[in-house]
């Protein structure tokens, strides 16, 4: 057992004074318990373990994807959730077949890098490309340029992720990812190579989606792992031209639908009234997609099924969403606020785990004013999980993000990434990677937040209004 | 500067007594300026630097072979050793072009496994090989087993190398390796699957040298990363038949002659009696070989250098061997002993650098009685570095084994190892991999060691009458 488990144990001994102005005893009894029994299970490990090892990589719109909504449906079912039902998501689909980069500069053996091509990025032609590489020191650096100096040639964005517990270090870099092809393709470069948006020395590259504002004028992008991205800012030093060959086959198919999988704990007394658990189902191509997001589907299923254990169904609807098609532009995500943005009144609240298994250590609220002291009040029983107080800025989450221009009220229960950008959209996000004692920690913060925020004696505040606020 | 930096340069100062019994003071005061003078510099680091990124991967029998000889012949001219030459060691070779294994079992999306096939090994036919696993807890399981339980399948043993300092679970563990494929050969199997001999969970398959006695009889043999073993293993697992096909395409080629390439700091005294540092300048295929053994080559040719640098030649010859096609069944090490072994009581003492680039924490040697005290006066000089006496069991590395049954002489600088096998005969053997404190330790330990065993006032015992000791 780890330290951490052994802290919440005995927390539930010491008499803590209760919020009594928001919960009853008896529900933050049982909020206690579920938190207990969160820590002391591992149904959350069992989860990620199955779906990982049956269904493996589960990229939107493969055959893999449809046998994962399957396997969702059967697991939702097999617990004994009061409903459970699909809701379609359909887009457009790419598929990788295979990616080289291979270097050539004078005095240097001709060597492949470690290389995936970037999400729905077009192939080379037959045979690849051949092209000067035009270094930069990162994307500024490549917006600044004289397109003459880009034109013709192979562009290579050099700089490199840091790493942070919080990942606010991911958003300034990815934008090489997101930005750096479109505006290579508008200085007239042939292809791309990016520097992987990703923290380790392993050799790995780090897939992802890019955007081209006109994809008749798309080029090829691949980012490469660090080590190799190392190797060829050494190359370049060595103060000769270096000529970089990109050959990448990938399928641009039909239109797919896959679909939203939500299970529903019914609420006793406002079961309209619902406070949405998501994580989404879908997964890059490569690795078994264990931290991204097999973690997140544990975590929202094991805290739901423990609140399904319990003797009382809670006040309040719990809804547990798997998104499909995250990683291709959040589309389970924009579907979902699509469908149900017009009757945000009705859900409460939104919180979605899509951060890989580190600990959280924070819980921050996009709530009304009059609902925050019940963020307080949930915090006081997650404090003994090592969760403090945070602000009151929140996303909710990737897929929750097109439901926030509707007002949905949003959660943030916040992982410790620490290492989460060492194996994001890698071949190496597997099921070792995952801690079973940290899972169980965000199992067991999850059922915290779903059944007190089932219970809570206000609303959460979704809704336009929530915009003005 | 690192701590033990600091701390070598600290003991300096420090009047330390002298073993004078052995080494004159001048001489001991030498010693101490060329550990200083390594610990200060980088040079080690910049030759694997060079080294991996302008030959990168080498391995034995490729045209990288050819260039990394040719740039290792301009090295060590333009350091300035008293003679440089080449020794040709002959050998057939073998290379890989792909491998792919991939796994089905009822339930259970297909999926592949990261791999490589191991050195030597052949190819499967075309559209490769289909069919059960029978899965082993270790070789001797393996072993064990009745041909029936095996024949017509695809053996997978599935045990775990341990991590270990001095890398004295390699060992056993590499067993599943070298005699795995022949066992499984024996049974009837189709193909074997092993798990990587490797100690991390990054997702990287390890490849090296197996063997049969009879090529006629072997069958496709790959390593599987240690995350896919554990996947492999989960399948296996769920009960129901394992169906794994492997494909691996592989060829044969002609005979090709390489070198061993040597470099001379010509004695002042006795140039006839030689200490031979050796290293190897092949690498596997995967990976740039900046631990194995990049790291090597720059270690031992950087403690040279600064002798080179002295004002007056040790009495002693010293050479600086770069051995061929180690990875391939030590080839270089075998043309070596073969092509000197009856000058031995000249070639008085070898030391290799081949366990990656940790810090040296021990010094052991197979020497005379009489040159034993040389030896300890030696770790006298390697304390500061954190160096303690070992024993007199050595091996002097890989490319020495195959002059031990003539009675070569030997010491084993002992490097930690702790983190060796995550990287070794991976993709992830990169010069990202290497800690230049660490490296510059392993230059001071070896520049001390060549120093003082060229100025020793006894020989080493090398000769026939070492094997009766």
């Amino acid at each position: 057992m780890s330290n951490l488990r052994l802290t919440a144990l005995l927390a539930l001994v010491v008499a803590l004074p209760a919020p009594a102005d928001w919960f009853s005893e008896q529900e933050i009894e049982t909020a206690r318990e579920l938190r207990e029994r969160a820590l002391a299970g591992d149904g959350g490990f069992e989860i990620v373990a199955d779906l990982t090892t049956r269904i493996g990589p589960r990229m939107a719109g493969t055959e893999a994807d449809a046998k994962a909504v399957a396997w969702a449906e059967e697991l939702l079912n097999d617990i004994g959730f009061d409903r459970v039902w699909l809701e379609p998501v359909t887009f457009d689909t790419w598929h990788r077949e295979f990616e080289r980069v291979t270097v050539r500069a004078p005095g240097v053996t001709e060597q492949e890098l470690v290389s995936l091509a970037l999400g729905f990025t077009p192939a080379t032609p037959e045979g690849g490309i051949e092209a000067e590489v035009v270094m930069f020191e990162d994307l500024a650096a490549l917006q600044a340029a004289d397109a003459e100096a880009v034109e013709g040639r192979i562009v290579f964005i050099a700089n490199r992720m840091e790493r942070s517990r919080d990942g606010s270090t991911y958003g300034p870099a990815v934008q090489a990812r997101s930005q750096g092809p479109q505006v290579a393709a508008e200085k007239g470069a042939e292809a791309i190579v990016i520097r992987s948006i990703g923290t380790s020395n392993n050799r790995f590259a780090h897939t992802g989606m890019t955007r081209f504002d006109d994809a008749s004028q798309a080029i090829p992008a691949v980012a490469i792992s660090n080590p190799d991205a190392d190797q060829l800012e050494r190359m370049v030093a060595l103060g000769e031209p270096v000529t970089v060959h990109v050959e990448v086959s990938a399928v641009y198919s039909e239109p797919y639908t896959s679909h939203n999988v939500i299970a529903e704990i019914t609420g006793s007394e406002s079961p309209e009234r619902i406070v949405a658990l998501g994580a989404h189902l879908d997964s890059w191509d490569v690795g078994t997609g264990a931290l991204d997001d097999g973690a997140g589907i544990a975590i929202i299923t094991d805290a739901a099924r423990l609140i399904l254990d319990l003797d009382e169904r809670p006040k309040r609807s719990i809804h547990v969403i798997y998104f499909a098609a995250e990683e291709i532009g959040l589309l389970g995500g924009r579907a979902w606020a699509e469908k149900h943005h017009k009757n945000f009144e009705n859900y409460q609240l939104g919180a979605e785990s899509d951060f890989g298994a580190g600990p959280i250590y924070e819980i921050a609220a996009r709530v009304s004013d009059e609902a925050w002291p019940v963020i307080e009040a949930i915090q006081a029983e997650l404090e003994p999980l090592g969760i403090e107080l945070g602000g009151r800025e929140a996303s909710g989450g990737p897929d929750f993000i097109p439901s926030l221009p509707h007002g949905l009220a949003v959660v943030d229960l916040r992982q410790d990434g620490t290492d989460y950008f060492d194996y994001h959209h890698t071949d190496n996000d597997t099921l070792d990677k995952i801690d079973p004692d940290n899972l169980a920690q965000n199992s067991a913060a999850y059922a915290v937040l779903a059944w007190l925020a089932a219970q809570s004696p206000k609303d959460f505040g979704s809704g336009p209004e929530l915009l003005e606020q």
